[in-house]
């Protein structure tokens, strides 16, 4: 029975995508920033968004990344369904940090509370992807599946759905974004169509080896195996800074990290909050250095996902 | 303090390369079938090979696959230490089943016993590459591991030698191997050089589930990630029947499998014997309506590697 005048309440975590040499097919959630959401039944059929933030994101839910995705989740339910979903983004859109995943897998979750869990996570992610397909034109899980499953995901495969969920060990993890744009579709552009094979085998193995370095709770081999030879080469052109951000914050500790999603953010992860502080400073003085606005965050990977909460800050 | 009146035997087992998705990059130790190998001290310095089989391998230690791995560790010892070396093969060579790196790496291990263990595996590893070297030309150690470690191995990186030893879970393995000779150089020189960026994600999807797989021991997942997108569908081409081999080993039960190394053999991965007995019995048909010679071997990922023993069967 469905409680029609139930209220849930959720954060939706940010979560860092093409994790290093895992490109496409590992991702993480971070414990903050993250949305805030609301949903509640209401005689309306249909997703009525709200609006809870200044971004002004389009309130029509087909244009909207978290309405195209629940709009999915309704067309799998008995008609005639109303849900009023009311939205703070703290994650900002174009961070490269999963705000567009945060806000689709968002919706298809409180929404799934309300509805009594009535849906799998595999059935959350395919919804969401909708929103992911609105936010950047391709279907993809890599941010989604973090943020639904916490802690590291790696997505097998896409068509169809493999998505495993990985435990890590505590990981720290300090993000700097940089106050510029790079255009999802321009990341995607730049990339080179053909590799070489024997790339290819090097990122074999830094992927088995970061894989078991998660699950082997073994830092060293997580640090030497957070190495991409095939994609950060060619995208950190489009980030000023990039070499000098690694390289420091390497110093100052940090395991490894690179590209956050498709940037502009760069995400670094550490074994300790100490190291991680650290890196925030030596990334702070790089972008101090280059006149370069920037914020940064100091978190942790995240191993819930989207948890329920009991309040929100609206 | 050497005992120069020690006698050290061992069994070095057959391996696996090439494991499917992990090109290149993951191998794993079988139970059986094993060469034989017995060290001792001589009065004549350098290294001395005496073959206790039919394969009429040559003695000259510089033109032996083990003994150019021996001599290798032996630059690094003091000088004037003299190493017989007894090797009874019955891993047939040309196989695909890691026959030249059980000599090396055999030869090594059994003279590191005598030697009172003075170097670690790594080293070992090390040495052994040499014996592959004058086997096929490349240094690689996608065998080598295997056999010294146990388990499935994977070889992060080469240069630098970064080894990470997998524990699998139970895993039964069935290895047909048809009698036509697949030559190593050309099975290398039939890859493409360049491949499909799509084709590689699909890869690493794949190494890490089966990374993933063997670690959290979850046989389906091991199962869907034995995939191989790049390597498989071109060098299948050398091996007559592996089509229909492999099909008709799913079909019998088989969790998956492929080339082993670069062929001919090929094997399969079952969570049972009897599972792995009736894939036996499938492939058997297979050759058999193709007038194929042939051998099978059932057998088990061996976790130990080398192993030293009391007596052998000389």
């Amino acid at each position: 029975m469905m409680d029609l005048n139930k209220i849930v309440r959720v954060h939706a975590p940010a979560t860092v995508a093409n994790m290093v040499c895992g490109f496409d097919v590992l991702g993480f959630a971070v414990a903050a920033p993250y949305d805030e959401m609301q949903a509640r039944f209401i005689s309306t059929p249909g997703v009525t968004i709200v609006n809870a933030d200044h971004y002004n994101l389009p309130t029509n839910p087909a244009q909207n990344v978290a309405g195209a995705a629940l709009l999915a989740m309704l067309e799998e339910c008995e008609p005639g369904i109303g849900i009023e979903l009311t939205i703070k983004k703290n994650i900002k859109p174009g961070s490269g940090v999963g705000s567009s995943a945060a806000s689709a897998a968002g919706a298809v979750v409180v929404a799934n509370i309300l509805l009594d869990h009535r849906f799998d996570k595999v059935d959350l992610v395919r919804f969401a992807m909708n929103g992911e397909k609105l936010a950047s034109g391709v279907k993809h899980a890599d941010n989604i599946a973090p943020c639904i499953y916490g802690g590291v995901t790696l997505i097998r495969s896409i068509f169809p759905l493999d998505i495993i969920a990985l435990t890590p060990p505590d990981l720290y993890v300090t993000i700097v974004h940089p106050q510029i744009e790079v255009r999802t579709s321009d990341a995607r552009s730049i990339l080179k169509q053909q590799i070489y094979l024997k790339d290819a085998i090097k990122q074999f193995g830094n992927v088995a080896g970061l894989v078991a370095g998660l699950l082997q709770k073994d830092y060293a081999l997580i640090g030497r195996s957070l190495e991409d030879v095939l994609v950060e080469p060619v995208r950190s052109i489009l980030i000023p800074g990039f070499d000098a951000i690694k390289s420091e914050s390497l110093a100052a500790g940090a395991l490894g990290g690179g590209i956050s999603g498709s940037g502009p953010s760069i995400f670094m992860l550490s074994e300790s909050e100490s190291t991680a502080l650290a890196v925030e400073k030596a990334m702070k003085k790089v972008c101090e250095n280059l006149a370069l606005s920037h914020h940064t965050y100091v978190t942790n990977i995240n191993n819930t996902g989207i948890k329920e909460v009991d309040s929100l800050s609206f």
